[in-house]
């Protein structure tokens, strides 16, 4: 009996146009995997009905009735609507019948709402987002990425057990390196709440490497690199801009002429690879950590690829115990306190 | 009478074998301007011994017998190495001697030396660093970026002027926008000095453009990307980190069989164009803003053709008025509140 992931139909850029694909997709590469489809009965059903008799038990419809929007404020959207799609989701994963939810929704209301329906887990003061990215030497997982935008060095802290954690259950290393991104030695290193921070991870137990920087993020030094929700909000943001100048840049030159548009097609295959490697939709799925239940946020704008890697991160996290990793790292931090 | 720029020949990770081929060439570009080489005058002399004649008194050369290492703190800097190559270029700019200084060396000595020597224009209560970055428009310049961690609303605001000026001095717009770099509008929005760094921006008289997020650096959107020192920085850094990755696996994929291999000397001409635009070296040189004096800091890793670039931009702020516009500007400011 594999895992089971209730899935937020509705949300996202794309709604059910992507979510539906990806999540028949996923059972298909995942024979172990379960899928609760959550979301308007009526816009589901038709889409699942010529798969339905292939999955049998494994695919099953949870109706919800309502839908949360981009722009719904988080309060709204937990307060007033507590049949919508989202919600529905996460409590499948508060009544223990599902192992993990996924919504590609707004993720302010998805923070709000995880929040007040599973709770946070000992000791874990504020749930943190992470994400994964590339890396020279394979991946780095960053938190937080703008779930908390004022951290002390006790939230930092934690957000360095959530990460080790989470590289733990879904990469299987048992001691991954975590980093504190700070800047240069050149200038004044850092603000108090980093230095103070540096402190705890130093003596957390956990395997830290001490101060990193911007670069080290895609130069893999560490598994792990923590910092506040500003800070890893704007490194990500300014990344995807980056990356995407990078790619429009390359694809004016190459059709910069004649010439250059044949050129383009003799070279295709090594800009296609190139182009895998650096893909982001390979990277979709930002769990939402610290909560007593496996949630994750998938890009708004995903498509149905990049919504199936979401599902498939889910399915790692929920089939590698990451809950119980952090709350045992957790409690054996605040004993040798005590 | 052109412009005169004072160069710390000694510092950086190459020294003189950099900053002096790089004055020179610079002084053959830019016919009107004027050079004083400082550094060691055993050192220097036998580098421009071929040249002297030629550049006549446009090539002048200023003795300094210490020289502040990148490992020195900038207290030790600033106290202990009165006769520093960087030290004396930046008398040259306080004594009138020249008119702007360019150094590769330490930062963290550079900005204090700087602040020391030189002083802070009326108004502005913390000097920053910017930088200029390419975006799909054009270029967006960037501050602070790292000499400030813990900034308030106020100073944020200075650097929104201090920005505003550079470009409209250094690029010739009259009304450049400015934006304030916040995370996105899913999650709970910035913290509260960034919101009331809005308020004052948006009462400024700047032509503000509101609320960017990371991406909207390279993408274009403002002029002017305003935001704390620890921030900047690793949103600087990351971009840097992620551009060299992106270098790494193209070459990767072209390197990958003969086949490739002889696909990358046919797209040479393209590939070679593509990375022209988003060469870092052109966008070396960050200026140090809010001193009365202009102090621009290279990367310490720059090569000639990076230096260069950091004296012609140099010299294009100071001939510009950049020092006035911006006391101007904070005075009219500090009148509307008055």
């Amino acid at each position: 009996m594999g895992v089971t992931i209730a899935i937020d139909c509705m949300g996202g850029d794309h709604g059910p146009s992507v979510t539906v694909p990806a999540a028949l997709s996923f059972l298909r590469s995942h024979p172990d995997a379960n899928a609760v489809l959550v979301g308007r009965e009526e816009v589901l059903r038709p889409l699942i009905a010529s798969e339905a008799a292939r999955f049998g038990d494994r695919l099953r419809l949870q109706p919800a009735s309502e839908v949360v929007t981009m722009e719904d404020p988080p309060a709204i959207a937990m307060r007033s609507k507590k049949d919508s799609s989202m919600r529905v989701a996460i409590d499948l994963v508060k009544d223990g019948r599902a192992d993990a939810a996924v919504s590609a929704g707004n993720t302010g209301a998805l923070m709000a709402i995880s929040r007040f329906v599973l709770k946070t887990l000992p000791g874990i003061d504020r749930p943190a987002i992470a994400t994964v990215l590339p890396s020279q030497k394979g991946h780095t997982y960053v938190l937080d990425l703008g779930a908390n935008v004022d951290c002390s060095a006790e939230h930092l802290l934690q957000f360095g057990v959530m990460g080790a954690m989470l590289v733990a259950a879904i990469e299987h290393k048992e001691r991954p390196s975590v980093g504190l991104l700070n800047i240069g030695e050149e200038v004044i290193k850092g603000n108090d709440v980093v230095k103070e921070a540096g402190e705890l991870l130093r003596n957390s137990g956990l395997n830290f490497y001490g101060n990193v920087e911007g670069n080290d993020i895609f130069e893999g030094t560490v598994d792990v690199v923590v910092c506040d929700g500003f800070v890893g909000n704007v490194a990500l943001k300014t990344s995807e801009g980056l990356a995407q100048m990078i790619g429009v840049f390359l694809k004016e030159e190459f059709k910069r002429s004649l010439l250059t548009r044949a050129m383009a097609v003799v070279v295709l295959p090594v800009l296609r690879r190139f182009k895998q490697r650096v893909d982001h939709r390979l990277y979709n799925g930002a769990p939402l950590l610290g909560l007593r239940g496996v949630v994750l946020k998938s890009h708004g704008s995903a498509d149905a690829l990049a919504f199936e890697n979401a599902l498939a991160r889910a399915a790692e996290a929920a089939s590698n115990r990451l809950l119980e990793r952090i709350s045992e790292r957790m409690a054996s931090m605040n004993e040798e306190k005590a």
